[in-house]
């Protein structure tokens, strides 16, 4: 029997490397910081997800208890790793808990921290309670209570979903796209549709990135079925004129300002490097990338790898990343990590 | 012993799966209906890959050197799969060369058909030798005999790259986004700018689709240290003066006709399902989905599984998709065959 695999983080990529492991006959431990098990999803109250469709509660939520009923997994919930030393194979790991673990490898399924809006105070969050977040829509979604303005209850009749909110933005030192706020606003703005058919839903964008088969399902969709308006601009500031918030942008395709009132104004938000991926880095010895995401190998060689041999990593630690990519990568490592763990204990046939 | 994992396809996904599945002490028997490994990247000549930068003969060669030396690999080039029959554990495959093989599980890796540019007959191809492919470019570029015009080989002073050729246009039913043509576009025109510093290079697009961390390394890079020009517009024609080729189009920016000469234009093709999926669906009792590409379990619970139990999918395949993310879902498909054939040869601990 070797060494069991350690797997930082509990969100969707660390539960599908768990559980990976685990189909392999493989034990795994599964350390996450929170208390309880799911990511971002999870604990930030996500509705449906794209591109399944399915309640994360449901889809995600399933993952934690699969994972929570198979007894190959170790879980270390509330907790960290502060120490990691030694080489592929043969780690020790020392937890916040204060238990040291043997484990053959490890794979970092940190994730990401979301881009806080206050960072953007021109756009009017912090400053009208109007103003508010996807991962905010997704929640009163999920509530079941559904998309209202929190001022007052009241249900929008008017809505502007701001794209690349902490995205794109040299200003405010955030270069990278998010990749897949633009998939999600889309899918934001057909369930605010499908709740409140009287609901005008706007999505002003830079470039509208729904690759690859998302074009159909929510690119498509959104504008024909669900009528879901896009503007081309760029937004100035959101303020108020006493009763409705004011949306002050140039619109870039027909060239002149357009300044348009909304109940409810949502910022896309991005992803941010973990907040914690400085320490992550320092303990397991492993190099950040130039944005400060976890540095992943460049070549196909080494898929999976960090700078430190056994070391993997795998979805948004990586940089802004897909639920479904996230899952694809976790598991990806976990066949990895297995191989390595496998390789220091196989004897020939 | 396990029955072997039977792989189709021998491109980055194929190798990746038998590759992972080796390394985990599982037999592969890898099917490819070409004479020679290697798929797209191989086959079709890429130059340099997006993002690692590496060349495609290195890399995805390097994947095909390591594969051929693996002996846990039985590899069937110059064949397709003809019958399946069986269930999860327990198939019988039969190939065109007569075999017939027991397997335990099969991960279909068929990939992607370019996009045939005679198709948009309007934008010039196959009526002036100038206008030719982003694959075309790769070879002039990967040959080391540099990007010049085909029709008298001269250095072009002026390229126009044309992105959605044969992606995001209903007229010719091809609504899909193809993911990764706007990164291996800019990708291309920097390449160009490197090769012949006085050309001047256009990329003509409807939105720039550089995601996540692409932005910095190719949407930035290009634009401010390569000097590449992007203009938002959609393409009217391409036609010929006698010397040089003519662009018309509108700029939707400024709202207006544009006509700019070109010595060279570059069509940015899509990635259309591969021809022979309705046969490949029937083989092996899968669904397609609605593109025609090969369907894949929108639940996370079924990650990478077709419709039927056992037969898994990974890359392109199931639509347009990174090399990167190819290789990750094949690893990932590998670990889920990988568990499945354990399933069945398993002795309780």
């Amino acid at each position: 029997m070797s060494a069991p695999i350690l797997v930082v983080g509990g969100g969707p990529a660390g539960l599908a490397a768990a559980e990976a492991l685990a189909s392999a006959g493989q034990r795994s431990i599964l350390v996450e910081k929170e208390a309880r098990l799911g990511g971002a999803p999870i604990l930030s109250g996500y509705a449906k997800l794209v591109p399944s469709g399915e309640w994360a509660k449901d889809a995600i939520g399933g993952m934690v208890r699969r994972v929570e009923a198979n007894a190959l997994v170790q879980r270390e919930p509330g907790c960290t790793v502060t120490a990691f030393s030694g080489e592929a194979g043969d780690f020790t790991a020392g937890l916040s808990n204060g238990k040291s673990l043997q484990v053959s490898a490890a794979i970092l399924c940190t994730g990401f921290t979301h881009f806080d809006s206050v960072n953007k105070p021109e756009w009017g969050f912090g400053t009208y309670p109007d103003v508010v977040t996807t991962t905010q829509v997704e929640q009163m979604i999920s509530s079941g209570n559904g998309v209202r303005c929190p001022s007052d209850g009241r249900k929008p009749q008017r809505v502007a979903i701001l794209l690349c909110v902490g995205s794109r933005d040299r200003q405010i030192g955030r270069e990278w796209c998010s990749k897949i706020c633009c998939t999600v606003s889309a899918n934001i703005a057909m369930e605010i549709r499908e709740e409140l058919p009287d609901c005008h839903v706007y999505i002003y964008y830079m470039d509208i990135r729904t690759f690859g088969l998302y074009e159909t399902k929510y690119y498509w969709a959104s504008q024909e079925v669900h009528k879901v308006k896009y503007i081309k601009a760029r937004v100035a500031e959101v303020t108020s004129d006493g009763s409705r918030l004011v949306l002050k942008a140039e619109d870039t395709l027909v060239k002149r300002p357009i300044t348009i009132p909304f109940d409810l104004v949502v910022h896309a938000i991005g992803m941010d490097p973990n907040v914690d991926n400085r320490s992550i880095a320092q303990v397991f010895g492993v190099a950040l990338e130039e944005h400060g995401f976890l540095g992943k190998a460049g070549s196909y060689a080494h898929f999976g790898e960090t700078s430190r041999p056994g070391v993997f990593v795998a979805g948004s630690a990586t940089g802004p990343e897909t639920i479904d990519d996230s899952i694809g990568q976790a598991r990806a490592a976990a066949m990895s990590a297995f191989a390595l763990a496998r390789s220091r204990t196989a004897v020939p046939a």
